[in-house]
């Protein structure tokens, strides 16, 4: 959605939560049975997180579990308060169950009742949707105060009893690439907290008659025992499309925002993979920016990066300085973006 | 969410999709090999229309095929232009695959590009909380037109190569008491086509601490194999709770409008079943209200419901008279509802 660049909301505070101790490229490497330099080299994360034991395939966090962790350390900081919350917007790919929709369960995990609660089904755009959700709640002067949350678990995919060892590497990125992860933001009428202006939401379908980058399919009672692919993505075109789409995002939104590019402090660019992103950043080429990016540490962790990239960006930014994120959803094409100023 | 009484957007047209013929229970009784009294007497739906083939299990329509039919359907009403939408709401509980979101595939349907595209995941709540989204972003002002859309096809749920002749009616209950279908409708900043004001949206999670309704479950690549059940309903607990918040839900948002009772034209009850939704009408006494309810002939068809009811309401409503629609969500525990006024 595009907004005006009057700031109607503010972002007072951030948390995040990552399941457990981060998984290096050997232990992975070791579990599936595949080279370690293989995944240093072609997917550039270095570390990742998951909510299942990756030994024993308990799983140890819930979707609702991190997204609850994440909101309870945003609403924990200072000029927030828990009983000012007046509606829940969670954005996610990959529910905990189809119903309840999770931010439901969060909403209770968080002692929160009787307010609206939204979940949106989303990719690498679903964090932005959900901003921008919110963002149009409180401009409607209906609300004042509201909790973002965005995470994955990947953890129904990833199949640890398959032997992947001899997968294309088409299929074996599913399982070196994703992590899992949530965080939540609380949004504000007035600043208040963190005193982070929400300049602008990018969030805009661009998949006219474009076959999807990504499909992630789900089974349910009667085609569960289908043999058909759950996980399909098309790299070549993710390649090919998800920078330039990256920079038309970023000029799109400084000419709205009527900012120069050497007046941005920071950017914070799409979190594919440590490679991809790396790739993305050197051609987006805003040298006087500074790149906040958090993928080559937790790995892709979907509706959760945004809000890692932010509290990445808040333990720097100081009094009048500026970013603004891009992030590209390659299933269905989707530019999204937001941009952020300390006031 | 509650928004204040003042109308800020409207419904200027409305449409509807349900797929193939009517499966009456004749049909359905010999396919499942159980006893057609049983459906008649414990579910009281007469037919209901599902998206594939009941003789072969082939899906003939998608979910992406049944909202898109619908949202033409509305977009050809006189009054609306598909070029004037600005941005799509969809709700539903059964999207086709996770990525890329259904919204995005109807949205190509429809020819439909470079506008923000929203999906909530959601039950007999979401097509409200789509309303409230779609309300919500108008009165923002940064939008003047948006495509609200309600849709569900259970087909992934419904195992018909399963022998349910010996299933237990809790069970059972699931085979007979749902449906498919969607349904749409154009919202406008001022009045337009049917000319119909959205008064009110009340959208409230009310499910702290209390155990789920209803729970459906998802499988991926990792857990579709485990034995785990699908679908589960705890109908002691609808039988008792929704009457009572349906009740709950009129009086509150008959308080909230300053509307009498006796000032109420038609009453747009919960669709849980033929059977309930009967039994929630006359609890609710509301006698100076005509019942405006669907179920009985379309089957459970969650999402779609309030849109059906719509349909079926605007071929009656005349100018000045005023409708409410209650509606709650079981998973979670959710109070939706909304109130709409012919102008």
């Amino acid at each position: 959605m595009t907004t005006p660049t009057t700031a109607t909301s503010h972002l007072a505070a951030i948390g995040t939560a990552l399941p457990g101790d981060p998984v290096d490229n050997a232990t992975l490497a070791k579990v599936l049975g595949i080279n370690e330099e293989w995944i240093e080299v072609f997917i550039g994360t270095r570390t990742r997180y998951f909510a299942r034991d990756l030994g024993t395939g308990v799983v140890r966090w819930s979707l609702a579990d991190l997204c609850a962790q994440a909101a309870e350390r945003a609403l924990a900081a200072p000029g927030t308060d828990p009983s000012e919350i007046e509606f829940i917007v969670l954005g996610t790919a990959t529910p905990d169950t189809l119903m309840p929709a999770t931010v439901n369960h969060v909403a209770d995990q968080l002692g929160l009742d009787q307010v609206p609660t939204f979940q949106l089904q989303s990719g690498c755009a679903g964090a932005v949707q959900a901003l921008g959700v919110a963002q149009a709640m409180i401009a409607s002067g209906q609300y004042r105060t509201g909790l973002v949350i965005g995470g994955d678990v990947c953890s129904k995919h990833l199949d640890l009893g398959r032997d992947v060892s001899g997968a294309a590497p088409g299929d074996l990125v599913n399982y070196v690439l994703f992590g899992d992860g949530a965080g939540a933001a609380v949004l504000t009428d007035e600043p208040r907290g963190q005193r982070v202006a929400l300049r602008h939401v990018l969030n805009r379908f661009t998949g006219l008659g474009r076959k999807p980058g990504q499909i992630i399919e789900w089974f349910g009672l009667a085609d569960r025992y289908d043999d058909r692919q759950a996980l399909t993505e098309d790299y070549k075109a993710i390649e090919e499309s998800v920078p330039v789409m990256a920079g038309e995002i970023l000029w799109e939104m400084l000419g709205e925002l009527d900012w120069d590019a050497d007046q941005l402090d920071y950017l914070l660019p799409p979190q594919l993979s440590g490679r991809m992103t790396r790739r993305i950043t050197e051609e987006l080429d805003v040298p006087a920016a500074q790149d906040v990016s958090c993928v080559a540490d937790t790995g892709n962790n979907g509706n959760a990066l945004p809000f890692l990239q932010i509290e990445k960006l808040l333990e720097r930014m100081t009094d009048g300085e500026r970013a603004l994120a891009v992030a590209v959803e390659s299933s269905k094409w989707i530019k999204a973006g937001f941009a952020l100023e300390k006031i």
